[in-house]
C-alpha cells in the first residue's frame, strides 16, 4: 500500500516516514503530497511564535493536554531554532515526545530543514498537510523569534498566537511593534512574575493604537503561567472563539485562499530554482560566473539577466 | 551626474537615496547597483547577531566608536526586527543616528524590507554594496535572532559575531547549539551580570565539542559590558585578528567566492520570481489556480509543474 494511503488512514509510522522525506527534500515526497492533498483542509492550524525564553514549549505542552481533554487530536510541528544551522537531531523534540508518547492522539515532529531551496516554510507546509490528512483536529506550528521565516509560517496558519513574557529586556518592546500585525491572540506567559503588568499595559496601548474597524477581529490578551497550567483553559476557549469568528465572518475562506496562493507561489519558486540550479551547475557554468564576478568583469545583476535570457 | 557616480564619490545623500530605492525595490536601483559594483570589495563586512535583549544595539554603538578611534570609516546596516511586519519607520535607527549624526565617517541605515520577492538578504546585499562603494572601511550588519534570514545574511559577511548574554532563559541554550557554526567570534555581553560565567562555560564546552582541525579558525570568546564600554577594545582587536587570518589562510578568497555564488543565485531567484509573478498575474490566471486549489480539483505541486512547463 502506498505511503499516502497509509497516512490518510492515520498510520503514524507512514506519516513519520513521509515527514522525514519532506524534510530531506526527497523528490518522491512530492508525489505522496499530491495524493494526500484532497484529504487536507479539515484541521485548525494554530501558529505559536515568540522570542526565546517566553516559555513557548511549556505552553504548547499544556495546550496539547487541554485540547486532548476536549477530545481533540493534536499534531505539533516544532521548528527548531537549531535547525537552519545544524540540520541535526533535536533535543526538545525527543524530550517532549516522551511526555505524550503513550497518547496516540498526539503527533509531534520537529523540522530540521536545511532549507537549501524552498526554506522552512516550504517544508512546514508539507508537514502540516501530512498531519491534516492524518485527521488531526488541531495542528500547532511552534516557531521561534521574529523574522522572515516566521512571517511566512504565519501564512500557513488560521490562528496566530504571539507569546510574550516579562523580564526579557527592552528589545522585546521593539519586537512587539512588529508582531502586532500577525497576532490574532496575545499571551503573556509567566504572568506571575515581576513586570508582567507592564508588558500587558504596553501591549494594550499598542493594540489600541492599532485600532480596528467594527467587523475586524480584535486580538485579545490572555495571561498564563504555563508551568502551573494557569490560564491555559481560557486561552483554549479564546482559540475556539477565533475559529468561530473566522468561519462566521467568511474570513476563513479568504484566508485559506490567500494562504494557498502564497503556498503555490512558494512551490513554484522552489521548483524553478531547482531547475535553474541544475542548469547552472552543468559544465562548470556557475564557477565561470563566480570567477567573472570575483574579477569584477561582470556584475551579478547583469549576469542574472543574461542567464534568464538564455533559458 | 548619476546616482552611482555620486555614491562612489561618497555623497551621503545620494547613498541614502539609492538605499531607499533598494529598500523600495525600485527597478532602477538595479541599474545603479550595476554601476557601483566594480568599486566594491574593499570593506571588511562584519555580521552581528544574537537574541533580542543581549544588548546588540549598544554593542554596535561602542564598536562604531572604537573603529572611529582607529580612524576607520564605518557603515551600519541595521535589520530592524519590526521590518518584515510593519515595513515602517524605525525607532532605533532614528535614536542611534543622532549619536553619530555629526560624524561624517559613520553612515547608519535601517532596512525595512517588505521582502515580497527576494527577502531581506537581497536588499541587505544591495545596501552593503552601496556602503562598500562609498569607501567605508568597516560595514556592520546588525541582525536579530536566529532564523533562516540570519543564515542568509551571514553569507554576506566576512566576520560573524554572535552575541550572548546571561539571564535570557533556557531556550538560549538551545539556540547556542545552532549558532556554533556561524560564529567566528563570540561575545558574552552584560558579562558583569549573574550567570555570565555559566553562559561562558556552556559555550566553551560546546565550542570544544565542535573541535576544529589545526588550520581552521578557532572562535574566541570575548566578554563585554557594552553599556560601560568594557571589553570592546579587545573585541575590536579580535575582529582585526580574524581578518588577518582570513587573508593569510586564503579563506577570504574562498569565502568571497562562495558569497558571490549565493548572492548571484539569490538575484537569479528574485528576478525569476518577478517574471513569473508577472505572468501568473495576467488575465486572472492566479485567481483561477487558487480556486482550483481551494476546490481541491488540483494540488499545488502538479499545478506548479504545469505552469513551469507552459513557460
Amino acid at each position: 500500500m502506498g505511503l499516502a494511503k497509509k497516512v490518510i488512514e492515520g498510520d503514524i509510522r507512514a506519516a513519520a516516514r513521509l515527514i522525514r522525506n519532506i524534510d530531506d527534500e526527497a523528490p518522491d515526497a512530492i508525489e505522496e503530497l499530491k495524493k494526500i492533498y484532497p484529504k487536507t483542509g479539515n484541521a485548525h492550524i494554530i501558529g505559536i511564535t515568540g522570542s526565546p525564553g517566553v516559555g513557548k514549549s511549556t505552553l504548547v505542552d499544556k495546550l496539547i493536554k487541554g485540547f486532548r481533554a476536549d477530545f481533540k487530536t493534536v499534531g505539533v510541528v516544532a521548528l527548531d531554532p537549531t535547525s537552519p544551522f545544524t540540520g541535526g537531531a533535536i533535543l526538545g523534540d525527543r524530550i517532549r515526545m516522551q511526555d505524550h508518547s503513550l497518547d496516540k492522539g498526539v503527533f509531534i515532529r520537529s523540522l530540521a530543514t536545511r532549507g537549501c531551496l524552498g526554506g522552512l516554510s516550504y517544508s512546514t507546509n508539507g508537514v502540516i498537510k501530512v498531519m491534516d490528512a492524518m485527521g488531526k483536529d488541531i495542528i500547532i506550528v511552534e516557531t521561534v523569534g521574529v523574522g522572515q521565516s516566521e512571517v511566512e509560517i504565519v501564512n500557513s496558519c488560521h490562528t496566530s498566537i504571539v507569546v510574550l513574557a516579562p523580564g526579557l529586556g527592552d528589545d522585546v518592546q521593539m519586537i512587539k511593534a512588529g508582531i502586532l500585525e500577525i497576532g490574532d491572540i496575545f499571551v503573556i506567559n509567566k504572568s506571575d512574575k515581576d513586570g508582567a503588568e507592564k508588558v500587558e499595559n504596553d501591549l494594550r496601548v499598542m493594540l489600541d493604537m492599532n485600532s480596528k474597524s467594527e467587523d475586524e477581529w480584535k486580538p485579545p490578551i490572555y495571561k498564563t503561567v504555563a508551568t502551573m497550567d494557569k490560564g491555559v483553559k481560557n486561552l483554549i476557549e479564546g482559540i475556539y472563539e477565533h475559529k468561530k469568528w473566522l468561519v462566521s465572518s467568511k474570513e476563513m475562506e479568504a484566508q485559506i485562499k490567500e494562504n494557498l496562493k502564497l503556498e503555490f507561489l512558494k512551490i513554484l519558486q522552489t521548483k524553478l530554482m531547482a531547475a535553474i540550479m541544475k542548469k547552472v551547475s552543468e559544465k562548470g557554468l556557475i564557477e565561470k560566473i563566480v570567477d567573472d564576478l570575483y574579477n569584477k568583469s561582470k556584475d551579478p545583476y547583469s549576469m542574472a539577466e543574461e542567464v534568464i535570457k538564455k533559458f
